[in-house]
């Protein structure tokens, strides 16, 4: 190297960008979108914020949506810190609570980019296999790590941790316990999230999505919820203006119109169970899935073949080239016509191997 | 700390946003925002781009901009990466280059979000007072470090660093050079940029802004330009989808239009130097200015009073509250009615002092 790399960045293995190919050509099923578009009243305050006040900064610390977010569910303004999408407030986490050799512990298979930013801080990876049920294994209750990190829904599983188990597992940890929820709208039942837990559990983050239920990936907007102490210490890391303009728009208008949401998630959980019957009927493992997304196994079969064969036939669906995860695939929950087209596609591969 | 907060977390001072009041109630000077607003072209596009294909991801590594400045500023576009403003891009370099204890030279007075990034990293900072005149001190030659950063033209002092002691430093520095140009559009001179020299140098980055001269602090946009190799390791730690789709939009509009920015600059170049005779006229110490904006000082006099009688009179301006800094005041070139009521406004000050 020409230039002082840290070694730890060196040893990162370079990033490989999801597939994004143009709408249309593809059905996408890949990337965990919403089928189905943001809220008309979203795209109507976008259409009327883009205007000459765009040459302003935004407001640095997000206030009117903080405030917002803590009315719809629940705590202070002070409780809340919207992010970059999530991924930026997982960043801002590793860097506020992980040195060189700190632990970082989670259950795998999940979400790759908690190695990374382990990877980044110097870190040490205290990986927790899921049991074969993606049940929170017994062994993480009782690991030390400064931060411990569950999906929930766990991704690429879908699978839900029962909010009893998040609480139990908030009291068994020396560190800070975050919990993603970025997919947790999909979730069936009232009473699935952890932002109810935190005013009993000092040591508790929880995060959210707008890329997801939202239909919102690509304006990049996530929120924390935390005891204000933990919030005090993520906004010393944050960019002074982390979120844009249009960005805190676009997720203020959609949090005031939540029935758009829902609607669609319950669009979304139809589909999922319908998908997941056509799955099984087709010979697959299906994993029961709370998220916009259904993991598939054929236990030792290397997926690889049908993966490819869907995406000869313009259908992408997410493969993910790692030991434990050969013989798997993840199915986004499109559309009803896309995952007709997907299942219909599917049959005729499985049937001719 | 009822959580493991990293010692070096702990000791950083809580952020103070700058003032952001509604625009209207205060002429805002404070923050370096254009006075102009963005190129219609720049409205148009992002009221097209509001559409429901904002439910996908944007485009991971913004291809279309890289290519787009790639060709306006030079180079390929594996020597560009966006960010989320500058801001993004000096996080990602200090995360790239800098450890527990490793060095970071810069001169200063300076932007003090690199004290922070420094800070977080653990690195240590080697401060390197500017002459009197803000010229590059001969110290910083010989200084070692992971990194070195020069913003040119310099905050808070607006000064410019000719383009020959910049690669001269780049030649002397053991590590990277960073010059953060976030000014650099209303530097006089076509040759002024050190984006130009990245060909001959593997050290150096240099770091664009769109939230000055393409008035567009509101989208957090910025570039950099550096050898491939350092891209490569940036690109490691950068968020997946780092830039939201509507700014990329903007920022690939904005570069499309680049008359509209060139004739803000011209306008603001005008006020500029009639504001500096205004200012000189009243007895301060004005340092020449390339940037968006005017350092005063008057030698040992603590400036705080005026800065507050004018934000009485609803006049922002910026003061530092910092042993350095206290006998100036740093007041951004806005349109010429905003020129002209802050200076009858501190006339009166002045005169009634």
């Amino acid at each position: 190297m020409p230039f002082p790399l840290r070694k730890n960045i060196a040893a990162i293995a370079g990033y490989t960008p999801g597939e994004q190919p143009q709408v249309g050509e593809f059905i996408k099923l890949n990337t965990n979108e919403n089928p189905y578009p943001p809220s008309p009243r979203v795209l109507s305050a976008l259409r009327r914020a883009v205007n000459p006040s765009l040459r302003l900064y935004p407001a640095p610390l997000s206030d009117g949506l903080r405030n917002l977010a803590a009315n719809v569910y629940g705590g202070g303004a002070d409780n809340v810190l919207a992010g970059n999408g999530s991924d930026e407030l997982l960043a801002i986490l590793a860097r506020c609570l992980v040195g060189k050799g700190d632990r970082v512990v989670y259950p795998v298979p999940t979400y790759t980019l908690y190695d990374t930013l382990i990877a980044i801080q110097e870190g040490e990876k205290v990986a927790v296999e899921f049991p074969p049920d993606f049940t929170l294994p017994e062994q993480i209750f009782s690991e030390s790590g400064n931060l411990t990190i569950v999906a929930n829904p766990n991704s690429p599983s879908g699978t839900l941790v029962p909010l009893e188990q998040i609480e139990r597992l908030a009291r068994a940890v020396s560190g800070v316990l975050v919990v993603d929820e970025a997919y947790i709208d999909f979730a069936e039942g009232d009473n699935v999230s952890a932002i109810q837990l935190i005013p009993r559990h000092s040591n508790l983050v929880v995060l959210r999505s707008f890329s997801k239920a939202f239909s919102l990936a690509g304006m990049r907007v996530g929120l924390a919820f935390a005891p204000e102490e933990i919030i005090q210490a993520m906004i010393k890391i944050k960019d002074s203006y982390n979120l844009n303009s249009l960005s805190l728009v676009s997720a203020t208008a959609a949090l005031n119109d939540l029935p758009w949401m829902l609607r669609n998630v319950k669009r979304v959980q139809r589909t999922r169970k319908r998908l997941t019957q056509s799955l099984k009927k087709l010979g697959f493992t299906v994993y029961p899935s709370q998220a916009n997304f259904i993991l598939v196994r054929r236990h030792g079969e290397n997926l690889r073949g049908i993966y490819e064969e869907l995406k000869r036939r313009k259908i992408l669906v997410r493969y993910f080239d790692l030991p434990a995860l050969r013989d798997t695939l993840r199915i986004t929950v499109g559309t009803p016509q896309e995952t007709d087209a997907f299942v219909r596609e599917l049959k005729v591969i499985v049937e001719s191997m």
